[in-house]
């Protein structure tokens, strides 16, 4: 394998099919909506993408058996007349090079534009202090229509000038020289464990935008997981924090003993 | 997208087109040249130049839309009778890597020859210790006639060894295998913030080589801010200065009563 | 050279060969597993690669001659009727890029493929706390009959998720696209030194599944030469140690007296 | 420019030419080498080099003028019958890439075949403590009839297993693939500054092996100004180390103050 290359079933004919982007990311959001989307959807395995631009090692399974690093398609077949089929894409890693995120982003916008994909929606997360509440989605499109469909369902346009890195903004970024429209969802997110709270505020903006329904069940589950942890580490850092003053407290006691 | 292209506007014709360059660098000094130019001038869009030599992001726009980094040429039309007119290229980013930086100069000075251009002038920064008056501007040039050009508006010739590093520096060395005549014009900054002052004294330089006249009262009131700017953080920097100072003192002090 | 070369003996015909690959790694186990399968079985030089992402230096040899980084196959005819031939690669270097990785294991797989290779057994180390008894060997393969004859062996199945880095992964995994079955055995090692230790474990497990005997007594000697260097290392480091800990007392002492 | 190119002067017909190659490097041994060769024989300009994998920066001229960073080949015409010619390639810099050293020492090769080159020299330093008499100069070679030329004039051979860095070793290791022998010669230097110590060493060892006779005024006077250089350092030096010396000395009689 000397190029990206992208290997899919063949046969296998879609109906006005929208893209769906998720690799992984900041707090694994983009990961996190499209692997569920894919398990709640039941989605089949479609085809799967393959790069010398991802890290080299390869990946043991549970069986004791050995695969490269790859990206995944999967698609989804609706069953209502002029229904939107769907291409989920996720995957292990993102391009390791400058060269190698722009060559996987064009890579998967021949497959899109082969397979007839007219809208494309990327997810991602973004960089925002600890919060409470539920997480915001910030969104950007390449055209008003598109983004007014976003902020029905409570994304928030995102700031100017806010950078947005990687396959999730590149494949956007790239999508209009392919006349395929494009717009991308960032959950806010602390970023440095896997964030399926993020994760979910993007699924229930996404979902109306796609005229789906999901059972959010499981992901709920996962939000109360990942929640008790994250009180853990809380609890745990004002700990160390309380030594860390208590340490300071007693040098200081011990520097006026000394003079 | 696999390798820097240009997408031009089809159907613009210019007549003895001369190529003026500043992207982004050191003080910022050619972009604010440049972008300073295509206001003034009311300079129109002419081509844009993408690559995967950018950093691999995107960035969001006012109204939420999304683009990828980009070059902007941009184009002026000369009145006078066999003027020159002339384009003007600025952007958001150098490329990354060292073969990238090659390949995007390649390619600048390939649309340069398809538009007949015959002299390019390059615009940077160079650095120096903060000064008070006017900053200088040194120049350096493909041949002695076009250097006395620039050293005949007060352009000092740039010593020699001085090393001119990226796209500016580039363009003029590659210049030759095209047979355009090619000149670079630095104007000295301390380099860390973007310095319109430095910008200032690069424009009055060149003005009079182009044998144009720009109304210099926008860039005068950057001038004035920026150098507000600067006072201020010179006034901050004193002050942690002096409690460096104190700070000393004060543990030389303790020392003294532990001894 | 601008691209990865493989340049071998004309005229040699295997039997049903099998590819055995062993590169410097951690604690150097797949180069001292082939090499020392090369001695032993005095195999012969079939092939030498040849690439330009090796790192750029050349070797002296012993003799005043200097050569470039290489890759070495060799051969080992099998006597056996319809018993297997072997080939064995090891060489001074990995590939320094991640697409240099790619690459070399996609240039060794067509060799592979060239001389009808039907099965590739990839040699490495894998990093695990200083040990007494016996190093472990885990094992992964492209197919569960192939990863059975590993653990008939001895070989423990490799747990879930764990990364095999560099060329012994990638072979592996590059594998199933050229139709060839393969087997990565990775023994544990401190791997900071050599280590011919874990090596002759992994020795030990692959003769059965070649169905090859080897004298191992040079190896053994190796392993216990390396046994008495590394006592030395840990008394020195136990020394070392033991004088921090001395310092530390003093400047305690130190410290009462001050105050 | 996109690949590395070589401009030749049209015409220039050579006789049995040996090349011999110093590029920037440790002591700068090589580069001094090639130049006072170039500037002794009075060697013309041959062709340059220009390559996308220098660095991405131009050099300012004396006179205000600007150029790319390039090698330079020189020839030399031999007057004797049926002497050997001599092409003298030195330049601005070594490539910054893996595959860069690849790609510019492939280039040379292929201009040197083009040119019916037969023997190559390479020139370099090696590190060494520094030393007070004559830096030694050791070598390698492509077979054993060209090394013991280098013997013959007091070259040392190199101990095995040295690793030849850059160009000067890929020129030798990949010479073979072309046919062409080749020698490296590396003096001993320590390494820190321009050294034309050792490569006064290295003119003395490669003359006779080129039967040629050169004056060495000038680079001795170089030699004697680089050791008064060196002196001052040394002396600089010492005084540093004495007043570290005497600072400790300070603050452990200070320390026995405080007690």
């Amino acid at each position: 394998m000397k190029h990206t290359i992208i290997r899919e079933k063949p046969g296998i004919k879609l109906q006005n099919p929208i893209l769906i982007e998720g690799l992984p990311g900041l707090g694994s959001v983009g990961k996190i909506v499209v692997s569920y989307l894919i398990r709640q959807l039941k989605a089949k395995i479609f085809a799967r993408l393959y790069s010398p631009f991802f890290p080299y090692h390869v990946l043991v399974n549970k069986n004791g058996s050995v695969r490269l690093l790859r990206g995944n398609f999967y698609y989804w077949k609706n069953d209502a007349p002029n229904g939107n089929d769907i291409i989920l894409l996720t995957g292990d890693s993102q391009a390791q090079t400058i060269e190698g995120q722009y060559d996987i982003a064009n890579e998967i916008l021949t497959f899109a534009t082969d397979h007839s994909v007219k809208t494309i929606f990327t997810i991602g997360g973004y960089s925002a202090p600890s919060h409470e509440a539920e997480p915001r989605v910030v969104g950007v499109a390449t055209n008003s229509k598109l983004l007014k469909k976003l902020t029905a369902t409570g994304v928030s346009v995102s700031p100017a000038g806010n950078p947005i890195v990687g396959t999730a903004g590149l494949l956007v970024g790239l999508a209009k020289f392919k006349h395929i429209e494009a717009a991308c969802l960032l959950g806010e997110t602390v970023g440095y464990i896997p964030d399926p709270k993020a994760a979910r505020s993007v699924v229930k903006a996404l979902l109306p935008v796609l005229g789906l329904k999901v059972d959010l069940h499981d992901l709920n589950i996962e939000v109360e997981k990942t929640g008790r942890v994250l009180e853990k580490m809380r609890a745990v850092e004002k700990k160390i924090e309380l030594y860390e003053e208590e340490r300071r407290k007693a040098e200081k006691e011990r520097m006026t003993y000394i003079s």
